[in-house]
């Protein structure tokens, strides 16, 4: 049911209203009087009038149908008045109170429970329990006690959905500092009913929102989340998060104070890596990116060009943008020569350029150079650092630069001397700290990158092999099989029961081989001399079958399903390729060098499902040791885009099994040298007990 | 000689003095006279007052004796009035004018010779050129054209010291309104005579600086520096640096800025922790250190407790803190106890603490809280987040909590509303951001535990032994036979000419052996099969000296020296550790994994020289891939303590080998398992040719 009800009533009745504009029944009615929301009644037995406004003794007594119940009691009396709302046909209810699932007990968790049952029963919308309420500033609407978010505040294109109160007044005062204005503030509380995902759903749809600036905890439905992320993205809305969380105690600390599910913090960054969400690190950036939507349309991406009357300044951005991931390319050799022609031998031109203080005795110095240094295609973004008095002097160049370019100008001033709304008004951005300009530039500039980048490719129509419930795994040889029929290379094996038909499927696969014993039963093939690498003829693979067969018997209760014979490649280099279920997030792909590489140096890549060939080819190029595939020390160079492809198919038959699956992982995938492909030598594939596949006709 | 007569000057003669306060000759008069400077003498030949003070046509006609002389006219008239100050007794002077080096053109390269030339024969002492001058506040003597510093401003024990006047002008605002008082604000300017090192030597020194704030473009004299940085950590004194050239684009940029040798980033890294620099890595943090040093007693580390009203801050405080390298250490079992007595089951206790609502309903709950959290020995500082309202109503508490410990209580406040002046009266620090706290805590806690570290190992007295000049390389016997004299733990290789050698040596060292062919004209010995490894008995050592003699002497134009004898050795992991002389600050020490850890990952740690062997095995533990000698997948823990052992040896040899060296590796350093030492199997060292040792007696 939409959340009109909840952001945008029509009619509120505050049940607990006070006549003390400080209470948290207060503090609603006084706010929403100051802003001339005129269908307000406030409920109240003990008293005929509340701040001036007629009060009414119940809920029922009230003369017109409502929207929305603003509930300003304690949690014992909450669900009975609810229920008599919903009599009333009321459509919405917003409860204040704490004591609920946040207490970590039994008796609050029982009170949340029976409040989500009763939404869910009556299909009126419930926000919180134990929020804070929200503010609509461009329908003048607030319903909150928190008196920070004033009626005189300006209307603005940007929403702030938080799961925190204190932080959501935090990031509010911070953006309102950086001249952020907001459409909507929303303090989620603990999403008994409507919950992060509804919200961000609701604004994705709220023509007045251009910008949702989120502070998270822990999403309790991923998936809602990402959906809400899409639509995000299809508008061309940005969508910026911080999450905490980053490190383990934060984690821990984040995990205690929410109670929600906890994804992995990896997991976090594939999503919003995937969904078109950007990340920040510090709360400051999630006003920053903000303030930088505003001059969406002249972004493209974060490559800078910087012009600076100080050497200096000119490094520290560079510095703090190769840092927070920006780019400083190389101006090409026809602008470098453009701007060496009034720029002295001592002040670099290539970029960052360094104007030199001879910036104050030319007329159109500034104006020139800033037309050249924004001519490359390969520039989103001119940086100028111009502090206090030079910044001021030089505006009408500045001004006349902004209107010949369509790409964005951002001034930076550690002067602080600048009109910030007069820049913004010519279409200038302004900043006066180098670091939180790289790092909302780079941030800012990423996202429009991603949002850019092709929709994911369509699922398969191939179908998993049938198997039967009960099991737990798949058997190597029916892994790897099920993974061809989605493309996936394997080694194909050959099952063999007796010397004869050993001898015969040796012959057919080529030597060398490896041979190993199956059986569902002994972890430790190798130790117990059930693997046997190198057979080089059929003698060899003869002896090796007896011996294996012979040391298997030996062992009590070990069941002998017969021997695999497959061939012994050489010379690939191996990687690995899983594919996990995280609790929120769903079907993550990880891909890594194997051993050392994955254990101690944790050199891997995580990206949520689908991920197409190019995408794994990222994947991969993005590992610290990709070097190794990219023909280290004169080796030859690997397939990686046959090692690509057959990643992106394992991907597929994932989102194919869907729930069947609990995990499948190709460990090790052995990449040959170029074309000549690459090859799964074992998989993993792990089965949801309960969920049995019939293979379709 | 003295920086005092630059620094402190008792009388100062002002050379193009002007009438007009704007100008650069005006500025400094201007605030000379604001600051009530009696000794002031402006030298004017076209005006007979200037601002309202006598002047005199020539440095000739003041009438006292002069120690500062400031040089406000253009370069190419700076010379001449110098020789004519220096004739008259003038002590020192300042140059502010451009047109020297920093044009990177040959005419003010030369400008810039003869300047420092003049400084080496008169013996004045000359700052600048191209510099903006200095400000000493507590002398009240302002010598610069930069109208921000102003005799108002109150004077401080903290020094600023910058290579840019932008920085110097944007890190002092930023400061003040962090509430930092100076000592000194310097502008060193292009440093043909005094330079960078020169000026923290005269402020380790001064009795009025207890922190120096130092923004770092390129350092001409590292010795000298890591001399004064010595004097500041001798007397507990804040040494704190911005320095530009983290990233390739920003070391670029710094280079062409200032045209000084080009350390390497690493070695500055290395550099400023082995002489106990804090090293910030943005601007603000500068500004953050000061502060903090003004609670250095209370200060002994950067392990904290978080206590927090909200979950929220808890987690982001705890995610910032390990970001910057702090440490959150879990609360001991009756410390959490303790709280748990007073906070609810949905309040986390171990560490952030979150004091929940509760807070607000108890009258000694927080003094309590902050007894307890302070009280293990592991906790170095509290961070207490209280927004707003929540601070000024907890200020009693915090003050008896305060009072109650030698620890220091951080307040951090996003809400902005708190005292920082109040709060400082009473020992408490005080931030308004949740990173910039951590940062600067993360940073101040590891330099005082840096400070507290024992100080360097004496040199060894071992020497080197002879070799002849004109080489410049020892061959691999050699080298290994150097490093041993100093502890380090060779292989010992035998040098053999006939068969009948061979074998009678190959017995000596025992078997399996590796044989190598000894020539300084073949450089791929392993293709040419000169190299032979595994020899498992007398025959075979036989056979392969006489096969490789035979090569050898069918390859034209190759000198013999014979063949070299080693044993093969098995089981170990293999390290490197190499020196070499970085151009600013001399010898590096180098540690890594070999191979691909090294060239792919970049999995190195460097330190500068000396090192002993806790140095040596810290360094190894730092290395991610440590867990592959700490006994990974099962395998037994190598012996690292003897790799340290052998580390640190080969630092004392190169100390000890001194200008004679240029490079020393050990690659591989072959570590065995636990007890049973680490071995050099090939070393290399590098010879500076010009330089010959003789061995001592």
């Amino acid at each position: 049911m939409s959340l009109a009800p909840l952001l945008k009533p029509r009619s509120i009745a505050v049940i607990g209203a006070s006549d003390n504009p400080k209470r948290i029944g207060g503090v609603p009615v006084e706010l929403l009087i100051r802003a001339g929301y005129d269908k307000l009644f406030p409920v109240n037995p003990k008293s005929p009038t509340v701040q001036g406004l007629t009060a009414y003794p119940d809920i029922e007594s009230v003369p017109e149908s409502i929207d929305l119940a603003l509930v300003a009691i304690g949690a014992d009396d909450v669900l009975p008045v609810l229920e008599r709302c919903h009599a009333k046909g009321v459509k919405a209810a917003m409860v204040f109170a704490a004591g609920y699932a946040e207490t970590n007990e039994a008796e609050g968790q029982a009170k949340q429970a029976e409040l989500a049952a009763f939404a869910q029963r009556t299909g009126m919308r419930i926000a919180g329990p134990n929020c804070m309420g929200n503010a609509n500033f461009g329908d003048r609407v607030f319903t909150t006690f928190g008196s920070q978010f004033q009626p005189e505040h300006p209307a603005g294109s940007t929403a702030l959905l938080t799961q925190s109160g204190n932080m959501c007044a935090t990031v509010y005062r911070t953006a309102r500092r950086a001249g952020v204005a907001f459409s909507h503030v929303i303090n989620t509380g603990n999403e008994a009913d409507v919950d992060f995902a509804d919200y961000l759903d609701f604004l994705a749809d709220d023509d007045a929102t251009q910008t949702a600036l989120c502070y998270i905890e822990e999403l309790r439905d991923g998936a809602a989340f990402l959906r809400a992320a899409a639509k995000f993205r299809a508008a061309g809305k940005l969508l910026t998060v911080f999450k905490v969380g980053a490190s383990e105690k934060g984690a821990e600390a984040a995990r205690s104070h929410t109670a929600a599910l906890a994804g992995d913090n990896a997991a976090y960054d594939a999503a919003f890596a995937a969904a078109g969400v950007a990340r920040v690190g510090e709360l400051s950036g999630l006003a920053d990116l903000a303030y930088l939507h505003g001059f969406v349309d002249k972004i493209g991406g974060n490559a800078c060009a910087i012009l600076s009357v100080s050497g200096a300044a000119g490094a520290i951005l560079s510095d703090a943008l190769a840092l927070a991931g920006g780019d400083v390319p190389t101006l090409p050799d026809d602008v470098q020569a453009g701007l060496r022609a009034q720029i002295p031998a001592y002040g670099m031109v290539s970029n960052p350029v360094d104007l030199t203080g001879n910036l104050v005795n030319s007329n159109d110095f500034l104006l020139d150079a800033i037309k050249l240094a924004l001519q490359p295609d390969a520039i989103d973004v001119l940086l100028l650092y111009l502090p206090g008095n030079f910044l001021i002097q030089a505006m009408s160049q500045i001004e006349r630069g902004a209107a010949a370019t369509g790409k964005l100008i951002v001034a930076i001033d550690t002067f602080a001397m600048g009109d910030r709304e007069a820049l913004a008004a010519k279409g200038i951005a302004y900043f006066q700290d180098f670091d939180r300009a790289a790092r909302a530039i780079a941030a800012y500039g990423a996202w429009k990158a991603i949002v850019a980048a092709p929709p994911a490719p369509a699922a398969s129509r191939t179908r998993w092999p049938a198997f039967p419930a009960g099991e737990d795994a798949l058997s190597e040889t029916a892994a790897k099989e099920a993974l061809a029929r989605f493309g996936v290379p394997v080694v194909h094996d050959a099952l063999v029961h007796s010397r004869v038909e050993a001898r015969g499927a040796a012959d057919a696969i080529g030597y060398p081989l490896v041979a190993k014993l199956v059986s569902p039963d002994v972890a430790h093939k190798t130790e117990h001399g059930l693997i046997r690498l190198g057979l080089k003829d059929a003698a060899a693979v003869t002896e090796a079958f007896d011996t294996m067969m012979a040391k298997a018997r030996s062992m009590p209760g070990v069941r002998i399903e017969g021997v695999t014979l497959e061939p012994m490649l050489a010379g690939g280099i191996e990687i690995l390729a899983g594919v996990t279920r995280d609790p929120v997030f769903g079907w993550m792909l990880t891909v890594g060098l194997g051993g050392v590489w994955t254990e101690l140096m944790k050199d891997v890549c995580h990206r949520l499902l689908p991920v197409d060939a190019a995408g794994a080819d990222a994947m991969l190029r993005s590992l610290k040791g990709f070097g190794l595939l990219d023909g280290y020390r004169g080796a030859p160079k690997a397939d990686v885009a046959a090692a690509a492809k057959a990643i992106a198919a394992l991907g597929e038959a994932v989102l194919a099994g869907g729930d069947t699956l609990r995990e499948v992982e190709i460990n090790p995938l052995l990449v040959m040298p170029e074309g000549r492909g690459a090859v799964a030598v074992d998989a993993l594939v792990l089965l949801n007990t309960e969920n049995a596949i019939e293979e379709a006709a």
